[in-house]
């Protein structure tokens, strides 16, 4: 038994007990002291280091708990074989710790006709970030605890009236359920519905959910559209139960699915217990020409509609907001497997789109937007008409991008290719195909505009035209 | 051919071109007019109605998308077959839609000695709400759109300093995730891991874990604990490959795993390729005697520590972030399998976090949390102490509950059954045994302290004493 000689430094951030214990802990790291070796009494060590006994009690405590030293009752402290504890340690010295590689750097493009692009220039922030300031002020500490795992109710409530009212969708606020967003919604649902599945999905296919259903595990059928979309005749020939469609606007083609195809597709459904249409339904609020088609949901007496919808589109991406509407008799089992998982949407932001829509923010900001993105379709529309290389353009009407055939020598890869050289992001349709073949003859590109004004669009169109007719 | 005799009313909210729309869909649904019959042109319509060409044009396109109507080319419009449509309708109207049971109703609890209450009252909640609305005000367009999907630069470099200091987690920040909640990062490491895994965890176990672990489809290895943790010479007799621990604060059991474990347990890892650590570092904030012990990922040099933690404790459940540091050769496989999906986190929660940090408030309002909850922990101690009815106490000066064993005759669901009875809310250890049986032989009960006050603590543990003398 020794004391220790420890230099306290009284006037250190570091307190005095963690000076203590560090020095014993290095000492018994270094062999100074050794296995088995008794250490002096708390009351002993005080008095040599003159500190209070407290003190060096609490640095044998965390000695003790960090399993450097052992307490034997009665009998006082002693030193753990930390040599075994090396004997553990020695092959992890030898293996190097890698250094992951750094995130991939951005290109930078003039002019990006991503589909994703958005126009958040008139989006009322100043009001957002008020109802939240006003949130945080009055109801703080009930936003800040866990809430309903499904959603809060008055948010929930407010959605079921949206959705009636804008399409026609029919549930209780029961049916539905708040989520981070459709993947993270489309994972508890698989949860729900078992590993056992088979998706089919319009071809070409909306790559998010199908890169999450390869995730969950199930395989994916490609069913082929027409001009009104999945062919259900198709499908039907499939073995697939899950048939996961978008019919009020099809990404990536922008088909609208006809009343007589989805009463097909509903009865596809019917035909066999268990099968199930997941219908996403993600950008129906831009529509520029008469009204949005009701959803299928609506149509659905039978319960084989399971609905997706989104605030990403209508509010802004980055909210993380999406909602399911289940089935009435799947309520109860997707309470049972998925009631324990908290609401992946913090209380602030779930309040917050609630007061965005009680307070009529949601559609006056729903309708300006509209219109800036209707102003846009209609100025590409007419652009695209004008440009000789143009073949044929689809989907119209509705969305954030258009389609068009371009009449060219080069592949769609080459196209966007000599179109990076140039600063502009270009998007092919090949890619959508799960094969990665296009079935059209000649390239098809997304042109996104949400995110461009007229001088990107033009310049963007007139930079692809030279490229295309050898002119540039 | 016949006109439509539709009574326009321009001062309805209506547009005309959907009264129009809806008297024809009508007029086709109820049969007066049949398949195959030809619709007035657009021009002879609009004549007819007084209204413009453009008008009953819409109107058209309307019926056409929904498939009411369809359109021969150089010939005009005709009705749809919906006869047809009629059929496949039938047998949808017969079934009824069942009415999903309602939220079950809460009980209110005088006492509430849930494990999961906080104490929110000191919380700077004026400060978070005006760094959302300065967020707002000042990063509006940015943080509304799309995001990193693996979080905010910011945020994970903030994070990263913080694990350094405060957890001696060593990492970059490419190692970090950000996610909604633990059980969502649990989902998407199994994405990484793959589906033929098996799992241990301590017994009695952490429930939420355990039931995500179920619904991926993980089986899961229960492994009984000793005074130390996980029995590694217990988990070494598994098939699991995965060991998922709570080595800084064992929930339920308050355990800390001194040094010695953890070096075995690191040890059991790089004994089989493949073998992974998840190092659940859930409320490691809250120690109230000694400094918190390092993290186990710190320790590791072969890239076996999976580490998860979050800010449920740290700041509020109702945030809704956690992150997770992926040992640096799984980043990349990381980021191939699960690069696609949004992160789950808003942007404007994210930058409120990052702030939050940044400008002090996380570290004053921690400090001022483990102050809040220290007073509170010492007098549940003392007041338990002066019980005679509790047999032994575990888990003292960490995290946000005791666990106490109670001399008593009642079984542990029936002293839960009459404490509810009279407003007090108990939670036996059973139920944390996927057996539902407890090892002890006395029934043990959480008490968990950070939601109560004095009056709480003590007039609840009274009437628990009253009930177990027998003198209530």
């Amino acid at each position: 038994m020794k004391e220790f000689a420890v230099s306290l430094d009284p006037g250190s951030r570091k307190p005095l007990y963690e000076q203590i214990y560090e020095a014993v802990r290095d000492a018994i790291l270094s062999g100074y002291i050794s296995c088995g070796e008794k250490l002096p009494s708390t009351r002993f060590e005080a008095e040599f280091l003159s500190c209070s006994r407290s003190t060096v009690e609490l640095a044998y405590e965390q000695l003790l708990s960090e399993g450097y030293i052992e307490s034997q009752p009665c009998r006082g402290y002693y030193v753990s074989d930390v040599r075994e504890l090396y004997h553990l340690t020695d092959f992890m010295r030898e293996s190097v710790l890698p250094v992951p590689e750094k995130t991939h750097i951005r290109q930078d493009y003039r002019v990006d006709f991503s589909p994703n692009g958005i126009d958040l220039s008139e989006f009322p922030f100043a009001a957002m970030g008020k109802i939240m300031r006003n949130l945080m002020l009055d109801e703080g500490e009930h936003l800040m605890k866990g809430g309903d795992p499904f959603g809060e109710e008055n948010l929930r409530q407010a959605i079921c009236d949206y959705l009636y009212q804008s399409r026609n969708v029919r549930c209780l606020t029961e049916q539905i359920v708040v989520g981070a967003g459709n993947e993270y919604l489309q994972i508890l649902l698989s949860q729900v519905l078992g590993r056992e599945r088979r998706v089919a999905m319009e071809s070409p296919a909306y790559l998010r959910a199908f890169r999450t259903f390869r995730n969950i595990g199930y395989p994916v059928e490609e069913v082929p559209m027409d001009r009104d979309g999945m062919r259900v005749d198709i499908l039907t020939e499939t073995e697939a139960d899950l048939a996961y469609v978008m019919p009020s606007h099809q990404f990536p083609m922008g088909t609208v699915m006809p009343m007589k195809r989805r009463l097909e597709l509903l009865n596809w459904a019917v035909q066999k217990e268990g099968r199930y249409i997941i219908e996403d339904d993600y950008d129906s609020e831009f529509r520029y020409r008469g009204k949005p088609i009701p959803a299928l949901q609506g149509m659905d007496r039978s319960g084989r509609v399971i609905y997706l919808g989104t605030f990403s589109r209508s509010i802004a991406p980055a909210t993380r907001v999406s909602y399911l509407v289940l089935p009435a008799h799947l309520v109860k089992i997707f309470r049972e497997i998925c009631g324990f998982y908290a609401c992946t949407v913090s209380g602030i932001m779930q309040q917050t789109i609630y007061h965005f829509m009680k307070e009529g923010y949601f559609e006056k900001n729903l309708n300006r937007m509209r219109g800036i993105y209707k102003t846009k379709h209609d100025y590409i529309l007419a652009e695209l008409r004008r440009c000789s290389w143009v073949k044929k353009i689809r989907g119209e009407n509705s969305g954030l991008h258009l389609l068009a055939e371009v009449d060219t020598d080069l592949s769609e890869d080459a196209l966007i290719e000599a179109c990076k050289e140039r600063g502009i992001r270009l998007y092919g349709l090949s890619e959508y195909f799960l094969s990665g073949k296009s079935v059209f003859r000649d390239p098809v590109f997304l042109f996104g505009y949400g995110g461009l004004n007229r001088e990107q669009i033009a310049g963007g169109l007139e930079e692809i035209g030279r490229i295309v007719t050898g002119t540039g």
